[in-house]
């Protein structure tokens, strides 16, 4: 009875196991905000991290103020991580269409100019679901690596190079908007070594800033044939709790529930994003 | 780089490390049932559950027919499990609110009852989030364990047992019904004695048939003050694809992605969930 998470979970097994340290180590940037979703969503993905060797989790938060509750999770999970503040400059903050998770990826990438200089970088948003075998696909890549990506929420229910005997065919894409590069934000993975990328920029302009053409790319997941990374998105919580202010829960475990489901969370006064 | 999936990821060493026999095992049974998203909600859970020692895990999916893709990734986890496809009755068929996930649940439990004599039952939902924490709290129930569930879709947005001083006050839960436990199916574990519950009856009934009081429940996590558990809602996927069918996808990946994201599923006649 009086065994320790520690003891009885396989945490400090994959802690030590994570250190493969012949494999290239994959830099995951997870651009994530405040809101009640977060600590479930990041509990999922990092449950994810724990099963693959030789990641690094750079989880950058779209907040100014640190989430403790979150900083105290990461270090529970054992992965190697930096938790950084990444808040979307305050010009944007009257703009109808709002750069969604560009601050915090280039903060991310600000960080891996200074601290890494081999690797893999891989953009992994918070409520998407990867199976373990995709990180496996991506660790070798030498220019950039590509794979499906299934559920995603433009009119074809998906995104992938299409790929006939080995060889590019083109996109599989809902929308052109005249890129170079028609592939989301999880469907592809780039060495990092030192490169001329442009900071601000989005897939295709990331992509074609590391002057590399779709001819270059390395098809993974067989080919492009298996689906292993998905765009679930999860439903906004729309409860409205009164209930739980009331005065006749003060001195029960209501009180601390409170704050970990709407810890520094005004649904009047949303985040950034 | 002729590495293979097994030798990079932790898999192996999860499933030799799965064999704790000293712990009781947790039964953990998933009522699930065939959508697009199924398969990614499943990868989700079993990730999870692969981080946690002696776990068997019931897979009963409401379809007539076995889905081939599932009993493969469940073979690829290396998870215990047992997968069964366990129908609604066609009774039910013309019903507006028709008794979802009761006859999986009713299978698992009737499968256990066959198979298994000691261990705790768990009924994990495959839309959830867990916390590899939750299965460490309920590993040792005796008569019947709770705990917090965040983001549960009543008004409340929380469904807990409210404690005081380690003392049962009563139930934090959007609706009443009658019922003496107020508790969400996710919010309790029992253990797999020979018990006399009465299959078809929800949580209530189910607790109620083994003769327990509120004042037997164990509390968990840490006397109901944390949250290891969440209804994380997935938004459906909406999307018409037409596209895809299209004839100059013929001989390329396209044909090979389809049948993995729409297999057996027609949203016309989606299953009787």
């Amino acid at each position: 009875m009086a065994r320790t998470v520690r003891e009885e979970l396989r945490r400090s097994v994959v802690v030590e196991d994570n250190n493969h340290s012949e494999l290239p180590t994959i830099y995951v940037i997870t651009p994530t905000y405040p809101r009640p979703e977060q600590i479930p969503e990041l509990t999922r993905l990092a449950q994810t991290l724990m099963n693959v060797p030789n990641i690094y989790w750079l989880v950058t938060d779209d907040t100014d103020t640190p989430n403790q509750d979150l900083i105290d999770y990461l270090t529970f999970t054992g992965i190697p991580h930096t938790y950084l503040n990444t808040p979307m400059p305050p010009k944007y903050s009257g703009h109808k269409v709002k750069p969604k998770g560009v601050a915090n990826r280039n903060a991310g990438m600000e960080w891996l100019r200074q601290h890494a200089s081999k690797g893999v970088i891989y953009f992994a948003d918070d409520d998407n679901t990867y199976d373990i075998r995709l990180f496996q696909e991506m660790r070798y890549t030498e220019k950039v690596s590509m794979w499906p990506v299934g559920l995603v929420s433009n009119k074809e229910g998906l995104s992938t190079p299409v790929v006939s005997e080995g060889k590019f065919q083109g996109w599989f894409e809902g929308w052109n908007g005249g890129r170079t590069f028609l592939v989301d934000m999880a469907g592809f993975a780039v060495p990092n070594a030192t490169m001329p990328y442009k900071p601000g920029h989005e897939e295709d302009g990331f992509l074609q800033s590391l002057h590399i053409s779709p001819y270059d790319i390395e098809f993974k997941a067989e080919q492009c044939t298996k689906m292993y990374v998905w765009h679930t998105q999860t439903k906004k919580s729309s409860h409205q709790p009164n209930n739980i202010f009331k005065k006749k829960y003060d001195n029960t475990n209501i009180r601390v529930l409170k704050e970990l489901l709407y810890y520094d969370f005004n649904p009047k006064n949303p985040p950034n994003l």
